[in-house]
């Protein structure tokens, strides 16, 4: 009998695939028996501990057993192990029930990560989820189409502007910047992820302020912008501030979706109460994916998991400005969050930190138009102010849809020619984390 | 004018300590220049971006921006800094304006690492809460004292008992299970945390099942033991279903600590519904604290984040068994849980994985009596099944607070002989994770 269980060993053929979802770990140790710790892996994931007891019976493994369809090493060694003591890289494709999740989004991370996350340089590359499963999450209530439909922009990127300073500033300082932003042509403002609700600038007052301030440049536009409000708190307090929010007039509501977790922010998507657009913020994410031999990847946490929580944006990190994302981590995020998926809304990617005018053409060209841009420095720090800024980033993406270089369109967009002026053409500008080479 | 702003490089005396939380950072970067990354963190995690913008005014600054207490490096260079290009290794202590946060704790956690989370290899090694925030924390309702109280346990450490196999069991094993374990002295009886909701073990048929057996036993015994139902779920259905079990006559709840978020626990603990103790389970922690570069240390991840959450009880890695935590951390934790804080009961450790009778004596010797003994395998593992399981756990227990080595106690404790028998005396009898090595 082998010390390595015939059940537990299969191959994706081997499974139904409806009844399964799968993940795919990266394990680097300098271990000698890389199937014993698949075994191990999945036995701790599902029914099994480090000991045989009674009770973990046939019919118990039969229901809820995870299944190991692959265990790889890379470099791909076949005819001998590499010297004791060397540390080895294993990829394990794993399996698990479905029926053991119940479509509890908690569970799936306990699933996947739970014990296991606490054992040694083991990361979550990526999952996969069957139909039967995706069927329990609604994700984005709007999502990229719906958000240009409720927007009115079509063939182009949203605009994103930031309140700056991101804490500190009282509602008459917002409402100065909303109207600004608005005039300037902002398609959605955004709080800070630092702006929940202290004391001097509570949502109830920011919500009145910055809306009025939208309502009063819409009449002078023509356009109505979005202001998502930062709604973050203990998650009983963060519906309960939703939805007075919502119901005061909020056209949008932002959550720090690391800080409260996925499925606070998947119980707010799905409220049918909430019937505004949900802008997420990656504060804290980092915790989740900077950590190359532990975690998930970026793809997982800033991308499927947000696509599954249902928000309709996310901002996260990119190659672009003050918190560095690599170019291609970034753009799989996009495609995590755009990819088609049958009964998912795809969601509007918002690379940022530190991004301003001469950013646009790398963005464009890294993510079509299905992007949403976001600046706050990059708004309010333009020579000539707050309006000027946003005309400037507009200018920036008409030139780059037309082909146009950024100083030619400059020629005729004196807030463009400004701005380059200040931060260069070219994404390298706002490297503040540059410091830390 | 130096680059370096005059107002944020502040020290510790130089402020009011009742309006400001500090937070401790490691930084590894080969960098040319500290002070500019303290001041950089500083600006990112309160009042600034990457460029000045006009409403960062000299008021929103005195209002709400951070302060750097100190910066400091190791080894500490003085008289020139490390050939250009080595990895420095920095302390920068910092200073947060509780305003900014008003008691949130999402905003905590967004403060002290938010987008910083992101930059690189930066880690939280520590927090101080002043006694303003503090006071917003109810903290656990029962704490070690109240628990103690609760089950009429005094002078000895708790032995909790884990249903195993972990998922896939149905309610009359799990009832066969807590009956044996109540006759053996079991004092709490633990979900698995993979065990949240599956379609084949409700909640409800678990509450029933377990809660019958427990009743049945106590009739024989004389004593109650409490069962930890896993309510792990999206926080609004996690609320639902917490407040149905204790209205059905649970007497206790779990959570997933990690995958639900602090925040959500804080909302169950403290709600005046919930008059039963609360577990926390550490699935998924190793995210928050694993990685030696990144996120939080272990002693705020599972002992003072865990603590404000308000559980009761928390099970986490230990020296002495199948998920390794080093020793010395396993007791931190446990000293952030149990050290004296005004205002915050305190709470019982649950060093566990892979426990059995023979690793008694080193955890009774690192935690003391305030401790709760975790253990599933090491107890329906044993050779004459749960009940003599349980009991060589009561032996080892006695014997050590007696000063008696285990291999006495087993002349005249046949359960505690079979076990030491099976499993050895010591705790290294369990490490499946030795296969990493």
């Amino acid at each position: 009998m082998s010390k390595y269980d015939p059940f537990m060993f299969t191959v994706a053929e081997g499974i139904d695939r409806d009844q399964y979802m799968t993940a795919l770990y990266s394990l680097s140790a300098p271990t000698n028996d890389a199937l014993a710790i698949a075994q191990a892996l999945v036995t701790e994931q599902t029914t099994g501990t480090w000991t045989a007891v009674p009770e973990e019976t046939e019919d118990v493994k039969l229901r809820s057993m995870g299944r190991v369809l692959g265990v790889y090493e890379f470099p791909d060694y076949e005819r001998e192990r590499p010297p004791e003591g060397t540390e080895r890289t294993l990829l394990m494709q794993v399996a698990y029930p479905v029926d053991n999740i119940n479509g509890n989004l908690p569970e799936l991370l306990t699933t996947i990560y739970g014990n296991v996350s606490m054992i040694g340089k083991l990361k979550v590359l990526d999952i996969h989820l069957p139909p039967a499963m995706l069927k329990r999450f609604q994700g984005p209530k709007f999502g990229i189409e719906g958000l240009r439909q409720h927007l009115g922009v079509e063939g182009r990127p949203l605009l994103c502007g930031m309140y700056k300073p991101c804490v500190g500033a009282l509602p008459d300082a917002l409402a100065r910047m909303a109207y600004n932003m608005a005039l300037g042509g902002i398609d959605v403002i955004k709080d800070d992820e630092l702006m929940a609700d202290p004391k001097f600038c509570s949502v109830e007052a920011r919500v009145e302020a910055t809306e009025k301030a939208l309502d009063k440049a819409s009449k002078e536009t023509g356009r109505r912008a979005i202001y998502t409000v930062n709604v973050t708190d203990r998650p009983d307090l963060m519906f309960a501030k939703a939805k007075k929010a919502v119901k005061a007039g909020a056209s949008a509501l932002m959550v720090n979706v690391y800080t409260v977790g996925y499925a606070a922010v998947q119980a707010l998507a799905e409220d049918p109460e909430i019937t505004v657009p949900i802008l997420g913020h990656p504060a804290f994410a980092g915790t989740f994916f900077e950590a190359p031999f532990h975690g998930l990847t970026s793809a997982l946490a800033l991308g499927k998991f947000a696509r599954l929580s249902g928000v309709d944006m996310i901002i996260y990190p990119s190659p672009y400005g003050k918190v560095p994302l690599m170019r291609e981590r970034a753009i799989r995020v996009g495609q995590e969050l755009t990819a088609p998926i049958e009964g998912l809304k795809r969601v509007f990617p918002g690379p940022a930190a530190g991004m301003q005018p001469g950013s646009i053409p790398q963005a464009i060209e890294d993510f079509g138009i299905d992007l949403i841009v976001g600046a706050g420095g990059g708004i309010h720090g333009h020579p000539d102010g707050t309006i000027a800024g946003c005309r400037a980033f507009h200018q920036a993406i008409a030139a780059t849809l037309k082909h146009q270089p950024l100083s030619d369109a400059a020629k005729n967009g004196p807030e463009l020619e400004k701005a380059l002026a200040k931060w260069g053409e070219g994404n390298v500008a706002t490297k503040i984390y540059s410091l830390l080479q």
